[in-house]
């Protein structure tokens, strides 16, 4: 099967939940466990985007209830540094950059150093939990990258540790045109798809 | 400006070498030479994807002429490593890994070891030049990612080194739905774009 066709979606498919459970099968063929991150990211991304626009009972291409974001922001310290001219290592904790997404072009990083973290994305990194808002202009620190954006949903991506504490990568992150785009459904997909991208990369 | 709207194309771009220096002196104002590649490359293919859609003269959302895909691939050694579970160095120059996209899930590398390498991508990265494929099932050797590509363009990322030789280090590609998609105004102005990221990113 051409990897494209990962992101057809049944007709079958009419609820949230069998549709994330669906993009999660979908995923664990496509991911693979000895590549870097950012190949795996990238495809994801892109899974999880296209998968939504071919899902028209809920989302789909339709300009009013559309996901028009889909991507990545990750810790500053797992990024790539210059082979040919040699950086100082980025300080650890301060900045998430941005990964790998499918959407318009977006904010190149955020700020998620003490006193200055503000936005969704940071709120879900510093508090490690999920955040979903159902109206981005009523969420107080709110980043606009799209103004076109309505709702938002964001899921930390945290690693556990041997001795029972979790340390934060960094976050996935869906924007939406409708209000209410995001809803208890998604949130336990889109977890379960980072649990499983957890699993997978070796970050 | 929010950043999405860095993909906005305004009306009275008619032809396709206005559309590339729309889009050039956009991706100057977005890269952030301070940042990795991933970040910067994210962005870049985001611009491009969605200018594009954005510019129906000649491409447009329309599914018959759409640049269905684009983005990069790059040789192996150019991508993290993991933090946690250190994995021997990937050999240089024998693998591309799929880098930053938009476009629907794309295969996750391209060998490009010697009498191993084959389709679009690898020859664009091998001879270092650009390939401009009018139809991609003419092409020896082309490899389906996505069945319903008609026509590609890849263009090779080379650093220049002191001693005038040059490295490669991936390459920029774009698929269309329609056979003939691309032509000369559009890889003049796609390696002009190459160009700039060779002088913004750090490799």
């Amino acid at each position: 099967m051409p990897h494209a066709d990962s992101s057809l979606v049944p007709e079958e498919i009419d609820t949230k939940s069998a549709f994330w459970e669906h993009v999660h099968t979908q995923l664990e063929a496509l991911l693979d466990p000895d590549l870097n991150w950012v190949s795996n990211l990238s495809n994801t991304s892109s899974l999880v985007y296209h998968s939504l626009l071919a899902f028209p009972k809920f989302f789909g291409p339709d300009d009013s209830k559309a996901v028009n974001w889909c991507g990545f922001y990750l810790n500053a310290p797992y990024f790539p540094t210059s082979k040919s001219t040699p950086t100082p290592a980025a300080p650890a904790h301060q900045k998430l950059l941005l990964g790998p997404f499918c959407g318009k072009p977006a904010c190149q990083f955020i700020n998620v150093a003490p006193g200055k973290a503000r936005g969704v994305c940071a709120d879900a990194f510093v508090h490690r939990q999920t955040v979903l808002v159902k109206d981005v202009e009523a969420y107080p620190g709110h980043i606009a990258c799209d103004g076109s954006t309505k709702s938002e949903i964001v899921v930390p991506i945290l690693i556990s540790n041997a001795d029972g504490t979790t340390t934060p990568v960094g976050v996935l992150d869906l924007d939406c045109l409708a209000l209410n785009g995001f809803d208890e459904d998604d949130q336990a997909g889109l977890e379960k798809i980072v649990v499983l991208l957890n699993k997978t990369c070796k970050w």
